[in-house]
């Protein structure tokens, strides 16, 4: 149980949804987006996409920390994939972020990518997942 | 692995982060938020309003599609609250979906979570993490 555990609190939000996909969702004194259908062409964002710049903001949050502690600039870039697919267990999304940190060796990024995946929130949450991956490229070209 | 399962693919998208948290993260030809640190006053979204974004969105979206399976109009409220807590495996989020839909009794209610809990996506990936539950109640009041 997650409530026995021994937290210190750092920070609390709350984001609301009362329209499903066809309205928008909203953080209260934060954040208001336009949703829609990932199939229809209405213009908004869909659930797939939040999840993507969740993962990418906090991936490239604790590569920037992970950067600054080895006394390197930030130049990671983060890129989160997010695939709606249909199995036999109905909808499911399909995660996979790329990471490329193009000062440093594909060794070391390997290393600052494993730290960093161990210390954002975010990629915790998905690690269980078996839809969730992560990799380090050397190029978004491939 | 999720590469061997048969899938019918339906939809992607991509999510970008080179800033960090201070800057933005977009979709390309998307949606572009500005991020910031959860814990500065600097004005922006953060990961844990984005992953409550994207939760909600996709549980009020499945509600939606529930409800109209049983001939009812989209009247499920979703708030999703989403903290950081710093344990003793370094930071975390706990993540708790409240549902409210007024027009249906608590059981009502308790069952259309429950399938919509099993079929939306973004609920799926983060079942198997122990810091996320999903609640029905009779007000947000409490």
């Amino acid at each position: 149980m997650a409530e026995n555990k021994h937290y210190i609190h750092k920070y609390e939000t709350e984001a609301i949804n009362q329209d499903g996909l066809n309205g928008a969702s909203y953080v209260p004194n934060g954040l208001a987006v336009v949703v829609s259908n990932p199939l229809k062409d209405t213009p908004g964002a869909n659930p797939e996409q939040l999840l993507g710049l969740s993962l990418s903001t906090c991936m490239g949050a604790t590569l920037q920390a992970i950067e600054k502690e080895n006394g390197l600039p930030h130049l990671a870039d983060v890129r989160v994939h997010v695939s709606m697919v249909k199995g036999t267990s109905g909808l499911e999304f399909l995660v996979k972020a790329r990471i490329h940190i193009p000062h440093i060796t594909h060794a070391q990024a390997v290393d600052f990518v494993s730290q960093a995946e161990k210390r954002c929130p975010v990629s915790k949450l998905l690690s269980s997942s078996g839809n969730y991956t992560i990799e380090v490229v050397d190029s978004f070209d491939d």
